[in-house]
């Protein structure tokens, strides 16, 4: 931390300011400068609330060098992880994993169908929501524990891992019963109280990036269910909330080699709550593989101008294996993850 | 609704639209144009889901009318409701509520010093964060249940009733004994879980617009609450996440006279978190009030500078002494609420 | 500056780091921490650019502590300024100027009857558009040169100065001959050829914030217009643009008590353009007069629905001087500028 | 256009609407719904100013269908267009042009060492900076008009067109009589007076989107170009300002194949300017390709840290010879522009 004090600020400011650090065990070191002293704060291992500090006379700004994250950080782990989730691996070196299925879990058979639909071009993972975070109150709310079923029996089927989105505490035990991955979305990315408790399942995670929360957010949520000792934790950048609105969100990609280079976790791509749009999913899903994402999540539906949701950026099962062919085209050229 | 059609759609194209929409129950007029045809959808009661419509071919955008919320909405209940919670009463033509107390509350000590002070000042109901929002897992989190009862305790000895955040579920039985109002954080105005549990209890709710959500689906989180049939909902404002820095939020006060328009919700304000800088908070609260706001929660503490959370954006007891003043020649000069 | 090195920098990319400082002339003060070490840079008399620096072995972030801005800062110009413009004093302790007119001007009879409208009321200065700025070519453009002929002859007739938007370099001179104030406006803030040459006319000039220009960028094209040596230069926050799309931007009025701490400089706003309804544009002047604005310009047509441009922001001659009754009421009530 | 009334507007202001919409010369066409009357307004050409309609008694909203653009849309120009400039081609169906170069011309020799670098490797045209948007004053402004003859004779030497920004219209001789191609930078998007004057000239034009203009505003003034008659016109990303700070912008990628929906115009990427980290350039830029970028603009430097000017975000030669590598092979795989 380093305190930046007013060019006017007088000695016995500095030297309030410099007890007050010592008071908080640390080591206050002013560095004066031709027009200001600036107070170098020492000896913390992480970060430091600054609040006793920031508003005492003579202090101009409080800069932080050391960040409200530290189990996530490549800073103190510096080889990348690979997580296991459902007998797939995420992570540097691997072959991208692509999650695909329906936005929302209808009915036995559109499982199966999506189920067998994205098998058979490739995906890894199948993704299906049982439990619908909806703007309003008034829009189909998902099937809820009846549709967990329908998830895991499509998976079984086909053979793929499933993975659904958990809304509230008391649907873990549940959820992580039929799932093999938990998604908390975005609205819930800063719900840290679910993070607590998906933390302590010791089940592989997807955390989604809030709508509006930065790089370090992002991180210090997922710093949360490590702190609980779960170490599978994969990060889903899905776009974020700007002044755009042509599109549903702006899917920041610039984020998926920033990441890699922060966090040893691996990030994955959603272009499809991104975009917004079907046409759109596809070049941007090819996107996310080129600057080096660890897999890919799209919405996929056996008739998507029937979905009961998020039908307008649902790939169709043809749009989904040509986008398939595409993604092996790149992995190959570049190899495992780029 | 409204479906704008390409103008090289054809009318076969138009036709499939117009069954489409029929096939929902409503009913579809084409008007057509010079450059291109529109086709009206009517006969809905409510937010149409697009869904089925927005990819069809053709189609170059889907424009809705109607909201997804409806109970919140002034068009359907065009008289203001006045909100009463804990003995006071929110709302038009009432005098501003203003709710005051430390963020965090953090012994029975600091407590009931704040519940005199902003007591003696004038304010009408006292706050106190139990349980804490952090960004990160290492920051204090709250005193958790002992803290409810020393806010409690705090409120009952100088006669103030208390409001307090709830951010799970199961906290909602223990928080409603002890508390007068439950607070909904903007982290959580899209956990929509506990907007449904929330709105069981028929306990008076404020909630706090989400860091990036406009004000549709702010009216629509509030949807969530009067769709379980608690009537006792109050919005507040606490600002948005932005482009600018320099503050923490940037506090967004013309939403104020904008939601008074569409909704017939109280709003107050909260320029504590919004600004993030005691010497913002004072302008902002005024600026609150005469823009029309049905009250203000500002953070008030003892001591700020020994805080354990948000010292920097807490007033002391005489920064909120002269504020109350101000606001009182603010209220006599406009008389009630604005 | 402060030079924050990674965790795992040798000591000899930290002698390299001291070494590029020193041959920039100025001193290096290395700051060993427990966990990382950060150099401290001493002895710049201002800005110091980065880029030698910010991309060697071994830095993990640099941090800047000077600010790319000198003259228009607090720091350095502790005594707030008084600017004079047409006969018209802004600043502290100043009563606040209300500046009034048409967006456009669109015939002289138009001007007239505005000018007398907005005078009768109470405002002390007039607008009126030119040269408009729209964001398609084939809007209305303004009347050009002829305008300001009827702008001033306008504000002669019933004794205002005037004030109007110039947008290139061609037009100053035919600006500064019929204008007392030039302004420049959101989109052209960052206009670098613009501003260097409107400072050079020494004319008094007030410069509006860029839709999305941070404090520190709006600060900085401010010192363009001081560096040329022209000190009668007046702020205009007239809004940023957010997510939220209901209001025209946000208006965010926390700059005012911001830009007042940091700049000697007065600030006014706008809040026609900020919210772009005119049943917000009441409201929000109150608001901004409370939060220690200058003054206030806002749109006022003699017959809105009529207006050729933004007719919809524009106040009637009645509701203005409503405004303008609370306006007095609430500067009588806090006295002088706030 | 379609007027949305108010559910309580009465038969009277209906036809006060509908009367008012015919004295535009429009046809108006009432669309009675259960809830609420729309009004379409028919016979429009293009674009219709709301502003006397807005406001009128009983209006909830005016939702727009034709957008303020029309010549650079592909509604009516449906065949993409092929803009020749400098000997290059960009468009669809074309090799994607890659333009490289330093941030700022800063002598002939740097000029010199950079054509051959990037000619080397395999740019079709040269760029570099005489004339420098700089946020302050007190920073390098560019060697104007002197650093255009090392531009050109640089280009000249290697056999390369050359680029390069123009910032006030008193430059548009001289940068036409240098340069193959002006460019207009991202804080000049709205400097409407530059767009028509640039257009005039007739010369190949590269538009940046504005830091925060939406699709339709970056549109609107490449409409004005177009206006002028000069069809040679390449659009830009460059990144949009977000809340995200880690990186200097967020490149937002998506945009790239929707306006290759909306417009015939070619669009290209700039990953420097958006990413502002060199280690982010060189996967957005693979990244742009994939999504169907028609060309890349990347900054080069022979010595980066040395630049004076975005040297952190300059490629070195050596980055820059793999990039192309790998740009050729993503080329081959898709071949053409994807």
């Amino acid at each position: 931390m380093l305190i930046v004090m007013h060019h006017t600020a007088t000695d016995e400011q500095i030297r309030a300011i410099t007890e007050a650090v010592e008071a908080m065990g640390l080591t206050a070191e002013p560095i004066p400068g031709s027009q200001r002293t600036a107070i170098g704060v020492l000896g913390n291992q992480g970060y430091v609330d600054d609040a006793t500090i920031r508003d005492m006379p003579g202090v101009r700004e409080v800069i932080h060098v050391s960040k409200p994250y530290k189990l996530v950080s490549r800073d103190f782990h510096p080889k990348p992880s690979l997580v296991e989730a459902g007998g797939v691996t995420f992570g540097d070196g691997q072959p991208p994993v692509v999650i695909a299925g329906p936005c929302s879990i209808e009915s036995e058979e559109q499982m199966v169908a999506a189920a067998r639909l994205v098998k058979a071009s490739g995906a890894r993972m199948l993704r299906g929501g049982a439990f619908k975070p909806r703007t309003g109150p008034h829009s189909f709310q998902g099937l809820g524990a009846e549709g967990l079923k329908y998830l895991r029996s499509a998976g079984d089927e086909v053979g793929l891992p499933v993975i659904t989105e958990v809304m509230r505490i008391e649907q873990l035990d549940t959820v992580c019963k039929h799932a093999d991955v938990l998604q908390i979305g975005a609205r819930n990315m800063q719900n840290f109280d679910l993070l607590k408790e998906a933390g302590k399942t010791m089940h592989p995670v997807l955390l989604k990036r809030g709508m509006s929360a930065t790089i370090e957010e992002f991180l210090s949520a997922a710093e949360y269910l490590l702190a609980e000792g779960n170490p599978r934790i994969i990060l889903c950048e899905r776009g974020i909330r700007t002044f755009e609105r042509a599109t549903r969100n702006t899917l920041d990609l610039s984020v998926v080699p920033l990441i890699r280079e922060m966090s040893h976790l691996p990030i994955i791509v959603d272009p499809s709550h991104a975009t917004g749009r079907r046409n759109l999913v596809t070049p941007m899903a090819k996107a996310a593989l080129v600057v080096g994402a660890h897999g890919i999540m799209v919405e996929v539906h056996p008739d998507p101008d029937r979905a009961l949701c998020d039908g307008a950026q649902s790939l169709t099962g043809n749009d989904f294996d040509e986008l398939m062919t595409d993604l092996r085209s790149i992995q190959e050229l570049f190899g495992g993850t780029l």
